[in-house]
Parts: C-alpha cells; sequence; structure tokens
C-alpha cells in the first residue's frame, strides 16, 4: 500500500544523509537530534493518522493517477471536494498537534508544477507535464514527504534578481549539461525540508524574459550532494532541549522546523527538471502555489487556534476566572476571528474551479482574505490569551525552580491557583501559550505564503473595480428600468 | 409557469387593500406612493432577473414538491449548493440595486417553518408540516412575495413575554375558535411586509412551557382584516419625495423599506396556522431562521459594498486621487472586509447538512461569523468610503442649489473637480455614498437578523470548549505519540 | 465689557445684510430661517456662558493686547495654560450643546495670522503684525464671531493652484488697486460663517514662488459686496424644519451650519490684507493653523461623545439592557475612546511652546495624533451606541405617526419598553442618536481640520526617523556604557 | 551630594547579601551572575544620566523635604510639573535603554506611601506619616534603589485573601511582637526586587474589615533575614549568556528582571512599618499606586517604541524597501499609536491635582486610558514591526551560525540584503526587534500596573455615567435657552 506508517517514515529518513547544521552545528543525523526530533514527530503524526479509520476520509484519497489509495498530502485536487478535504484535514491535523505539520507547502508544490507543466506543454509543445506525472506516481506510491522551496533571499527588495550586485540571491542555472543542470543559491525558511524525502525547488516570484537562469523549477532529494540545511533559531528552541515542563509543546514542533537550504552547485538530472528557462510561465507557478497556500492558513491555524483556546479557556478554569462575563465574552472574540478565517477558507475551496490540467484551483479573492486575516488575528487571538492567562506568563521561574529541592515547595505553593488543579498543570499551559504566541509562531503567520502586502495585490487586481464602478454607474443612472413598466409613483429617471 | 414577471408582481400587489401609514399618514395605495415605490421597484428587480436567461442558473430552482421550475425566493434549499446558490443570488440582487431586495425574510422563515413542522410532527403526533406543505405549493405556484415577521416590540428586555406589564408585547393568541385563533400584537423592523402578498408571523423568541399563547406560527394575508403597516421613517427619506439628483438610489430603496406591522386582533383560520402552543419546538424555529438569515448577510452587503466601493473608486477617479498608494490601500481594505464575508457565507454554505426534513441548513458557526462580522465591517467600509470621498459629503448644497439659476453657476463650478468629468456625476456620487452609510443602513446592518450579541451566545454554545481544552489536554499531556515508536532523540514523555 | 450677551450677538446679526442661500433659495434674513436659528442658538450659548460666574475662568481671558476681559473666542493663547483652557472651554461647550459650537476656526485663524503676520514682518519687513493687531482690537472690544475661511474647491485634487483649468480652484487676487484688491473663488465647508460677523480668509495650501495671487489673507465683513453664502445640506435637515420630536438635537445644529462661501470679486481694502503675495510664509500659515485645530478635536468632540454616551447610558436603563456586563463593557470603550482623544489634547496643550511672536503653539505631533483618533473613533463609538441603541433606530415610525390618533396609541404602545419610562423619552434619545451618529456629523469629524492623510504626513515629518535610528544604534552597538564601570558578568561588547 | 554614580550603585549592591535563585539554581551573588547583569546596567544607566548637565532637569528634583538636589526617583511629586518631568525622564531612559530601568515602581510605592500615611494620620491619629519622612529622607540622602512590591499571587481569584484555602496566598502578618511584625507571603511579577537595596512591600487589593492582618506595608532590606527571590525565566533568556549577537538588547536587560520575592517569616521592625491593620485605607492606598504607575506606560514604552521604531526603518533601509509609500504609512501607524500614549500621560500629568497631604496625583481617567492604550498597541506595533521586518525574524540562524567558518559564508552570503549594510547589522536588528515583541514583553506591557479589566473598572466609576445622563437630559429638553431671548425661527421647545 502507499501508505507509509510513522514507523516507516521515520526509518526511511534516516536512510539518507541530509547534511545539516543545527544551532550552528554540523549534526550526525537529523533523526538524532533533538532539536528536530519535536518536527520529525508531528511529521509522523500526519503518517499515523492516515492509517486510523476514522480519520481516512480526510487523510487519504484517490490517485487519478493509479486509482491506489494515497495519502491527501500527495494528491492532486480532482475537485472543489478535495479543496474541503485538504482544509478539513488541516484543522484536524493542527488541533492534534497544536502545531505546524510542514507537508503543505510540498503539496501545493507539487499540485503547482503539475498544473503549470501542463500548460507549459500546451504553449510551449514541452514534455514537462507527462516527466512530472511519472515523478508523481513515485511520491504518490511512497508517500514521500516533500518540502517546496520557493522563498530566495532576495538581496536588495527593490531590484529584480537579475539587478542584483550577488547574483545567486534567487537559485539559477550556472551550469547547462546534456544530462542536465547544476543550480546554486538558497531557499529560505524552507520548512520541513530538513526532515523530507525531496525538496521541490520552485522559482519565488516573477521574472523578465531575460531572466532565463532564473525560471528552473526541479526535484531534488534531500541528501544530494551540495545541499546544505541550516537550521532556524526559533524563540525559546533551547527549552525544547532540556525536555521539561518548559518545552511549551512537549511533543510537537514550534511551527515547521525552518531552515535555510542551500544549493552549492547542485547537479539536477534531466528528468528532474520541470521547468527550465521558460520565464513568462514563472508568474503563474507563483501565483498557483501561493493561492493554494494562503488558504490553508484557515485550516491548519484554526486547529492550533483551537488549542490555543482550549488552554487558555483551561487556564480561566484554574485560576477562577472562568464565570466571568467579560472572560467569557474574550474567549467569544478569539473564537469569532478563528472561524472566520476557517469558513473562509472552506468558501474559497467550495468556489474552486477547474484549471486547464483538470485539477482544482481555490477561489483566489477568498483565498487572498484568508491570509490576510490571519496576518491580523494571530496577534489578536494571541494578545486576548496572554490577558486570560495573566501576568505569569512573564515571570514564570524555569522549570529547575520547581524541582530544585531548596526551593520547590515555595515556587508551587506560590503558583497554586484553584487548589483542585495541580500547579504544574498551570505551568506546563502556561508555558504552551508562551510558545504558541512567540515570535517564531506570530512571524510565521504572518509571512508564510507571501507578506501581508503580497495579498493585497492580488485583491487589488482580483476586485476588478473596473466592474463596480459599472455597477455603481448603473445603480445611479441605469435605465433599464422594471421591464416596460411605468411604475406608479416611481422617482423619475435622474 | 410560476415565475411571476415584475409587471405581474405590481398588478398583483395592485389588488390588495393593503392598510399603511406613511409619514404618520394613511396612504390610498401603497403602490402609488412615491416612499414605496423604490422598494416597490427592488422587489420587482428579483422578479425581473428570473426571466433573464443568464441569471436562470441563481434566480430559479426546481420544486422539490412539484419539480416546476420556480423562483428561488420561495425554494426549500435540498442541498449544500442550493444554499450556495442563494448566496450568489443575493450577491447578485446586491450588486444589481446597490440596496435591500427584501425577499430573504420570507425565504428563511418559509425554510423555517417547514423544517420544524417536520419535527414538531414527528414529537407530537400533529400534521402541520401537511398542511404547512399545501400552503407552500401555492407560494411557489403564485410565486409570492413573503414577509417574514419575527421581531416583537419586547417591552422591558429584562422580562420574558409572559412576565412583561403589557401581555401584548410579543405577538401571542387572545382567542382560540374552533375554525382558527385571533392574534394580537406587533413585528417590528418588518422587511418588506408593506408591499408583499403574506406575511409570515413567527415567534421572536424561545418560551417557557407556561408561555403557549405566545408560540404561534402562521401565515396572514398582507391586507387580511385588523393587518396595520406603519411605515419607518428612514435617514434622509425626504429626499426620496424630491426625486432630485439628491435621492442617494434614484430607484431603489434605502434598505427593505421596514415598516412596523401591527396585528389588532387578527383572525388566522387553521389551514394557515403552522404551530400552536408547542413552546418546546420554538427556539429551534427561531434558531433555524435566524441561522439561515445570519449567513445571507454576507451576499446581500457583499452586493451593496460592490456598488458602494465601486462609487467611492470612481469618485477617486473624479478627485484625481485614484493614482496615489494609499488611497489604493484603503480600496483594498473595504474589498478585503467585504470579500471575507462573502468567502465566510459561501463556507456556511458548503458545510451545510441535511435536517431531518431533508432541507439543509447552513453550518451555525460560520454563520454567525457572517453576521457578526457585518455589524463591524459596515462601520469601517464606510469610514473608508467617506475618507477617500471627502469633506464635501457633509457640505454639498441642495439639489435645488444647483438648479436655481441665481446660483447653479457658482455651484456647479466649484464643485467641479476633474474636468473631464460632469460635475453632477460627482454629486451623484457623494448622494449615494450618504445614503449607503446613513444611520439606516448602518443599524439595519449592526441589527438585522439579530443583535451582535446574539450571535456571539451561539458561537460561545457551538465552540464547544470543552472539546477544545481536551485537545489542549491532549497536545500537553498526550501519550498515543508515535505508533510503539520509541523515537530517537524524542523528548521525553511529561 | 468687551463680552457681548447672547441677545447682542442677535441683534448685532439681525443688522447684517447677508446674502444667503437655504435649501437652494435666497432667504430674506438669516436670522429669521429656521434651519439657521439652531446654530445661531448654538453660537448664542458661547457668548451666554461667558457671563456665567462658574464658566468665566474658561470661557473668558485677560486681552494681551489691551488688559481688559475679553470672550476666550478671541484671545491670542499666551500660555500653555491657555491651550488647555480652550481644550476645557471646548469639553464644556460640547457638553452643554451636544454639537459643534463653530467659534474654534475663528479663533484659530486669528491666533494664526497673528503669529505668522509676526514672522512675515520679521522676515520681510512689511508691517502687517501692527496692522492685524489694530484689527484683532476691535475683534476683542467687539467680541465678534469670526468664521475663519481655509479650504479651497481644489478642482482636480492632482495639479496645483496654478495648474487648474479653472484658476479660480482656489482663492486668489484678479485685481489690485492702489487702496486693496479684488479676490476671486469659493471656501468651502466654512463653518459659522453664515451667522458670523467677519470672514477671516486664509490660504488653504502651501504655494510655490509663482502663486503669489493665491498667497492672500484678508478680513471680510459677512455681508461685504460680492460674499455670498450657500448652505450645505445636512442628513435629515428637513426633520429640524419640523420642530417636532424628529429633530434630533432640538434645540441646537448639527455639527457647524457649514456653507459654500463665494467671493465674487470682494474688494479687500489694505488695512483688511494680511498677507499678499509672500507665498514661503503661506505653508507656515496653513499648518500653525491646522495645528491649533486638530488638537481641539478633543475638546469639542469630547463633550459631545459625553452627551452621545449619556443618551446611550440612559437608552439601555429605558430598555433594561442596564445590568449586563457586557452592555456595561461597550459603554466603557465607548469613554475609553473618548477620555483618550481628550487626554491627548489636554497633552498636546501642556506641551506647548512659545512662538517667535510671543504666543503658545500645541505640540504638533500631540495635536496630529488627537484628530487622527477622532477620525476613527466617531465611527466605533457610533457604532457602539448602535448596537446598545437598538435597531429601532432605523425603522421608528415619524414624529408624525406619534401624533395621529388613527395610529398613535398603537404606536407608542409598541415603542413602550421598560413601563417607568415615558415612552417619548425613547423616541428623543432615539433620534438625538440618529443625528449625532449621521453622515454629516461622521464626515465632519473625519474631514474637519484636515483628512486624515494630511496628520499621517505631519506625524512622518515629525516622528524624526533619522532619530530613532540613532536611537536604535547606540542600544545595538553603544559604547558609552556605564562609566567606565567594568560590570562584573556584563555581556561582552558586541 | 545625594546623587549616586552608576559605580556606586553597583559597589553598594555588592555589599548587600541577596538570597537569591537564577534559572532555578542559588546563585553567589547577584552582581555577578550574567543574567542579572544586564538588569543592573539598566538601573545604572538612571544613576548615570543624573550625572550629564544635559539631562540634569528631567533627572533630578529639589526635596521638598531637605530642599537637596536629589535623584528624581527618590522624589515626591510636588505639582503638575513634577508630573510632566516623571513621564519625560521615563522617556528619555526607555530611549536611551531600550528596555524597562526599573526605579518606577519604588517611585510610585513611596508617593503612595506618603500620600495616604498621611490620610491614615489624619483619620485614624497615628504617626506613620513622620515615621515614613524620617525614611524617606534616608532613601533621599543615599539614593536607594527601591522595588515596590505590590502583586500576590491570589491562588483562586474567585476568592477573597481571608477565603483562601492557603492563608498564605497575600502577604500577612503572622507574629505581632512589641518591637515588630513577622510577614510571611510572597509578591510575584517584582521589578528590580533582586537589585535593588530595599523593597517597599505594600498590599495589592482592597480589605475588607476583618482581613487587618493583609493591611500591611512595610519596608525590607533586600537582604533581610528570610526574603528570597527567584527569578522569572524570560523568553530567550539563555541567548544572554551566550552574549554574542542573538542577545537581542546587548547591554540591557528585556523588561524589568521580574523575579517572586518571597517572606519566609520576615520580620520587620517598628520604624518600617507603614500601615498595620487599618484596613479601610488599604484601596486607597492600592488606588493611588496604581493611577500613578498606568500613566508612566506613556513615557517609558513610548521610549522603547521610539527604539523599535527606529530598528524597524533601519531595517526597511537594510532591504530596501524604505520608499514604498504603505511601508511608510506602516511606520506612520507605529509613530501615531506610540505618541497617542505619550501625549495621554503628559495631559494625565497636566490635568494632576494635589492630595491632601499636598503631592501631586495625575488624572484617574487619562491615566487609565494610556494604559489600557498600551495593552493593545503593543501588539499592533509588533505587529507591523514584523510585517516590515520580513520573515527572517521567525528563521534565522544561530549566531554560531555566522560564525562556524564551514558554513558563516554562505549564512552570511545569503542574509546580505542591501550591499552598502553589514549583513551583521541586519542580523542584531533582528534580535532586537525580536526581543521587543516578545512574550515577556508583550505580558508585561499587558498586565504591568493591573490587567486590562481593571482600568475598564476605573473608567467605568470614573466617568460618572449619571452626570453625562443628565447632560443628555438637558440638551433634549432643557428649558435655560439663550437667556430670555424669544430666537426668531428657533425651534419651539419640545
Amino acid at each position: 500500500m502507499a501508505l507509509k506508517s510513522a514507523e516507516q517514515y521515520v526509518d526511511s529518513l534516516r536512510k539518507l544523509q541530509i547534511r545539516a547544521y543545527v544551532g550552528g552545528e554540523r549534526v550526525e543525523h537529523v533523526v538524532d537530534h533533538p532539536a528536530i526530533a519535536p518536527h520529525i514527530n508531528t511529521v509522523a503524526k500526519t503518517y499515523e493518522l492516515a492509517h486510523k479509520p476514522e480519520h481516512r476520509d480526510v487523510m487519504t484519497a484517490k490517485s487519478h493517477l493509479t486509482g491506489e489509495l494515497i495519502h491527501r498530502y500527495t494528491h492532486i485536487f480532482q475537485s472543489t471536494d478535495d479543496l474541503i478535504k485538504k482544509i478539513q484535514m488541516l484543522r484536524l491535523l493542527g488541533q492534534v498537534t497544536g502545531t505546524c505539520f510542514q507537508r503543505c507547502v510540498g503539496l501545493d508544490a507539487l499540485n503547482a508544477t503539475y498544473a503549470v507543466t501542463y500548460e507549459v506543454d500546451q504553449a510551449e509543445g514541452t514534455d514537462y507535464h507527462t516527466r512530472f506525472k511519472k515523478y508523481l506516481t513515485r511520491v504518490q506510491a511512497e508517500d514521500l514527504m516533500l518540502a517546496g522551496a520557493m522563498t530566495d533571499p532576495k538581496g536588495d527588495r527593490s531590484k529584480r534578481p537579475s539587478e542584483q550586485s550577488d547574483p545567486d540571491q534567487f537559485v539559477h542555472v550556472v551550469e547547462r549539461r546534456p544530462d542536465g543542470v547544476v543550480i546554486r543559491g538558497a531557499k529560505l525558511h524552507n520548512t520541513g525540508g530538513i526532515n523530507s524525502h525531496e525538496i521541490l525547488v520552485l522559482p519565488g516570484t516573477g521574472l523578465g524574459p531575460d531572466e532565463k537562469d532564473y525560471a528552473i523549477a526541479c526535484a531534488v532529494p534531500a541528501d544530494a550532494k551540495g545541499v546544505v540545511f541550516i537550521f532556524g533559531r526559533q524563540s525559546n528552541d533551547s527549552r525544547k532541549l532540556e525536555q521539561g515542563c518548559d518545552a511549551g509543546n512537549p511533543r510537537f514542533g514550534v511551527v515547521g522546523g525552518e531552515a535555510m537550504v542551500i544549493f552549492e552547485d547542485v547537479f539536477v538530472p534531466n528528468e528532474r527538471i520541470f521547468l527550465n528557462g521558460e520565464t513568462k510561465h514563472v508568474g503563474q507557478l507563483v501565483t498557483y502555489f501561493a493561492t493554494w497556500h494562503r488558504a490553508n492558513y484557515g485550516g491548519c491555524k484554526g486547529g492550533n487556534a483551537d488549542v490555543l483556546i482550549g488552554a487558555t479557556a483551561k487556564m480561566t478554569k484554574v485560576l477562577g476566572t472562568d464565570k466571568n462575563a467579560v472572560v467569557k465574552d474574550k474567549l467569544i472574540e478569539m473564537i469569532h476571528m478563528n472561524e472566520t478565517t476557517y469558513a473562509s477558507a472552506i468558501g474559497a475551496s467550495a468556489m474552486g474551479y477547474a484549471l486547464p490540467c483538470g485539477s482544482f484551483m481555490v477561489d483566489p479573492m477568498a483565498a487572498n482574505t484568508v491570509k490576510q486575516n490571519i496576518t491580523r488575528n494571530v496577534y489578536q487571538i494571541g494578545r486576548l490569551s496572554h490577558d486570560l492567562a495573566g501576568g505569569f506568563l512573564a515571570t514564570m521561574p524555569d522549570a529547575k525552580a520547581f524541582e530544585n529541592p531548596e526551593i520547590s515547595h515555595l515556587v508551587k505553593k506560590y503558583h497554586q491557583a484553584k487548589p483542585e488543579y495541580d500547579v504544574m498543570e498551570r505551568v506546563k499551559l502556561g508555558r504552551y501559550i508562551e510558545g504558541m504566541t512567540s515570535v517564531t509562531t506570530l512571524v510565521e503567520a504572518m509571512h508564510g505564503a507571501g507578506s501581508p502586502q503580497a495579498q493585497r495585490i492580488v485583491m487589488l487586481m482580483g476586485a476588478k473595480i473596473d466592474e463596480k464602478i459599472k455597477m455603481a454607474d448603473a445603480v445611479l443612472n441605469g435605465t433599464d428600468d422594471v421591464e416596460g413598466l411605468p411604475l406608479p409613483g416611481a422617482p423619475k429617471k435622474a
């Protein structure tokens, strides 16, 4: 069967020779590193749940290529129902893990490449699509964990790729051989790459006709020669290593375990190249990816906020404030913001439409509103959580203080809230809330899938202001009044 | 065919002897009154568009009772697709009329009565549902305009219906006869009733077992003996009567032409009674109605805001500010808020589910977020429109000043913005924006389908806080880690 | 004494032959017109209160020119205490009238002209200041009502005054004579001009060196030949004429009775000219005026909001919702927003500083934040008021319905809330809230004293971003650590 | 002279035998611990700046007890000017340190005790005030660093002190001796205590007449027997210990170095007791302290935000986005929020009034709005900073990665933005922004000086809703119209 178990996923990772640096130092093997384990744990959960009968409907799908049962994380969206199920899967996984589970970037990158290779072939007479389907068939059959890699370092933001003083600020082809190409550059904020099987490298921005070398889309094994991962530093990352009650989310990671992935002249054979110089299709590829990905945030962040709301509500019980009407009103506000983005993501999916290749795209306007609201709501939800949880979030002593026999009795005594709750329960809730509202978490929600301004540009274009102006003109000056009906008493035409 | 033309609608209205007061005075016939004509015009548009081939798909449906093609405004929702189509119909009508088109209350009241009569019959052994289906068949066949009537005056808000010092503060049965009942009371904020064929009277609040007389649902012809309509005063209503460029929306009404409808001991024959004393089902009836209705606002207000955004964008062109980046950013913010609620309303529909009677209900949580956001966004959208349109909204002279030859040249000269736009265009845009952001318009959006707090109560109940607490507990303390997998380097169980 | 009584103010107005159009028609005398009377009433209150011993401290001042007791509305600010007292006067008047009392524009225009004439004379060797002091002495001695006139029509907003296709879009000199100049153009949104003694005309925007004809500041009697007032249309203005309970604020006006004032080739004699071609000082004049004026909004709107909050709180008592914790929380939010801007206006005053001429300017940054917050808060305060007051704001019948004996018993019965409150009390509260949150009121708060973007431009310039960057540099890289102190354990210098 | 140098402050600290736990472990001496050094550095800056001639005016004052020049941090506020100067001092220190400088709690606690001891003596015939003045004279003469200690652990928040199952949840007297009392309990969130000379212990909540043992105010040397400090864990605290570029603010602390301070049966001699059982005065003491303290946030957070805005603006230059109009608009929004609270704090000070003892209190309403706005604005300011600074805040590698020769060239290359800026500049800016928006920082701003709801309760009481209702009544129904003036055309009295 095409569904890996959690154990198989970890075993398969172990076989890879991923070159990675964590905390600035080379790690022997990513699977053995305690900073990466929580992220592996989280992905493992995506594999595990696909085997649970109660979740099979949302976690798996039938491959349109082979008819096989596959993980939904390797599926090409065939209908609006598939789009909706994806959002439901994300909310479920968000609720179970309380964090980012990393596989969405790969999924949307697969779908974007699938759709654009079809369109490029139609327009240019190439055969990328057949090549990509072969690759996809293997991904589905082996239930691979894929990391999409989009965001280039970008250097001076006021300049285009070809204008940068360092040409490597965007991944590009530095050598062309008969059997493939050599690429150089880096991708930032790479979610899950460090514990993936494959990296799907896509351009991160639209390109001009003179920027052919930057128009490269390809798949690279995570342990290919020349690939280096440098793990990002997360807020309070060292607490994970302590493995005590300060860890926050004790079993799972904080956001996606993002890393820089650097391509030091990496060779990519032809069968793994899915776009190569067709600059005018790059904008579409970026847009497809971003649109699907922006809708996702209504699902995953919805599930995460469910856990945060639950933790906050629990805290009010621990403190004895849960009966207060204003406290309830603040919980409602958290719920309201969270359900707004979830409903919009479902709406974006329900309004999906078929692309030329036959797969389904979410409604772009709706998808962009989802992400835009997320970039604001996570801060407001965090604020309300801090409000209700109390000032001890800022001043609680270390886990060690709760363990040191000289003072543990004092520390515990003076953190005890309602007697019926264990004091360590309160501590863990506090640390979890801290983690869920840390800078790393907030910034990921702000900038993941594109910064706020990126969404606004799409909205302005998508709003078709000229059509709205026509609507206003028609209402104000229209002459198509009730068909031929001289309405008694109707106002005269202006 | 079951689809009336706009003309037939007006003709059929004319046949009714509706007793109405406008401006505090008895009107001879509603069809002839210039204050009501714009509202009739608006409803006529709903009839007209059902005949347009390009809109047939959203404007009509197939009756599940007869298989006939019927107006969607008389249809019982048979699927999530029906729910989505309703929202699309509302946005279309909102765009075409730039105002409220009134028939939604009747539609949702029909659906609520349909669903609850079925449930009451199942629970109590009554036969309201059959009776109601007969009534509904006629409504569909004759394409009737129905006004739902829900909101009671409520007197002292801290007291229940039976505790009020005036028992008539909620509509109730004052006499029971073998062939029917006599009802007394009033319904406020009645949208479209004054130009409807029928009033569907439903209880407006949950009831206790001792409040049987208040548990009455029934249909009353708009011109039944004892029914009196007292038209509400709208902001700037007298400008409509001037029929000049100060009218705002020149052809259509401002919001729904709301009226008080008073039942002065109105007799209702048995075949028009759909609930009569079954107090414990009243809460469900109210909830069903409100839930469908709250989702609507993402459609109709979406369409209205499209026109307002169009008018505002046009104004920036007239003023010469349209190239400014911050001006564009404000238009984007208007678009963003508008599309958020539209997407959520589509999401609420896509998440719909079948009720016991077989018809479809929208997702309650999503529907309530839609309305809650509307109660805030209309103010923000209005604010941004005022910001971009400029201060002349507050100080522009009367239409007559633009006509009086002594001064019209001056008034026009000094209201001329960019020379390529006619000055009267600017004036009309300004008056339209004023109307769309008037107190009547804002307050309707605030309180229609239930005040903000009503939505919050539903959200709190629907959020299942206890389940979210369990999710947090599982994340923090769960022991169901990756199946039997001693993850290398995994953090120890807390 | 230099303090007119209210009666003297009205009598003196009556002596003027002001040419005015209201509702597009020429009025015989402004004092006799029911649309203008409420505004005259409001200004009369400013005269009346100066005679009340309990208000003398805030309502009057000692002239720095003559040592006489004068109305504070003709005073040149001599200290931060004067600036604070002005804000206190505004809040008092706002509380007493519940609306705009119009004299602030004239006051700030007097102060701006006073300060700039001094600076121009210093720089250019002119003698405008002496001339202006003579004029001011008369204004103080006669306690004149002055209207400042700043805002030009502006035509195409993307063009400068000299670039407009119609040169009259900004007031300018069209003829120069030995004894004076002839001006042409119009000023919009002119507050109180129609019931003033004098108009102080100032340029409305900074000018280039080639725009000398636009650099004109002068005083014009309100009934000078060639001056025409065209009264603006306010939301629901016709209700004032009905003089019944729908009037809103029954005795006082809605905002400032703004009018267009048109200068049809008006001759201004030399002794009334205070700037004439000195283009490089115009920007300063505009800035001085705007800065003082923006701070004002924390006072006047504070007083107005006090009345609105009072009306809303009263309404919750009438409805029986006043004990609800969430209702109280919404009132608190209204209070919070209102007090924020009041405190900031006091702060702006306390941070005032002496200008070259010796008078006092408020802190520009603080003054601009006041106005910026006002442009947002009036909408939020209005929203909360609507929320608490209820849907009847949108649907309440006309005053006549409460009077028509056929239906008045029904209309009253079904608007009765808690029995202990008279039903007409509720009606009047509702109409007052409607008036205070009408488009005219909101837009005045939005655009008066400059549109939101105008404030933001000032803030950006005033923020001295470069100094803040230096602060950040010093914190991050500073070497001035604790003087010569090798702090044990201190982090090493970066 | 009564002004310690920075060096003298550190030397004097070294002489104390403070019992403290950091990271859960006993530290030998606080002065030698690298986690505490940044906080000592920050306080040292307050001593240092008092010696700078350019800052003397805001940093020092003349003692009203001795006439000596003293540090403003030991001064009793003698005028509104003193109150304003305090806010100016806080903004200056906030700009210089970019963090919390800790001495405000002690200052406001000194002032609250000064004022209340006077009032208690007047009411009860005690002589606490004389005793306190003696203590204060020493504080001023020795320029002591004082930490106020207010917040009790509070246990079950739905219960009063005397109802708690553990009586020690609020600090209380457990033994009374002729020469003093023995106290037990703890104070949380104690700012600066760990590096102070003295702790001023005040009750943290109003008390009932049966809670005399909790009504205890007293001064305790920081190294008194039985006093234990347990240092709080801050977000990313371990990075400070690394002393590299990940430290954030490299020289100064993150917020105030808050600690739990535990009183394990600490003996307090009579001359250090300033309230002892006078329960009915405790509420006033708490209110006085909180009111002064809430206004402070407009000063200190203003200065901190200046640095954050500076760092963010610098970042936009480094990235090359600084010319973008929308980027500028976001900076303006940050500035606007920041200046709003600063202006309000100045306003609160300018509206100050004399207390019975002769010292000056800030305006309570204004002070509470300051803090309420802070609890929201820090999140919005943080959000905008994250928006402009970019996603690398969440994913930047460790300092060690920038140092490890295997990868440092890659990490630097791909973090280089505009070539003219050093890459490490960008890194440091990012880490500083991360620190300034971390959970510890945000939560301190949220809950310091009282949680948001505490401010709202004060606002509701202070708003005098009944007076506002009277204002509305007067406007709507007033009969005191323009004195005896039958205004022509005036609307009839309602």
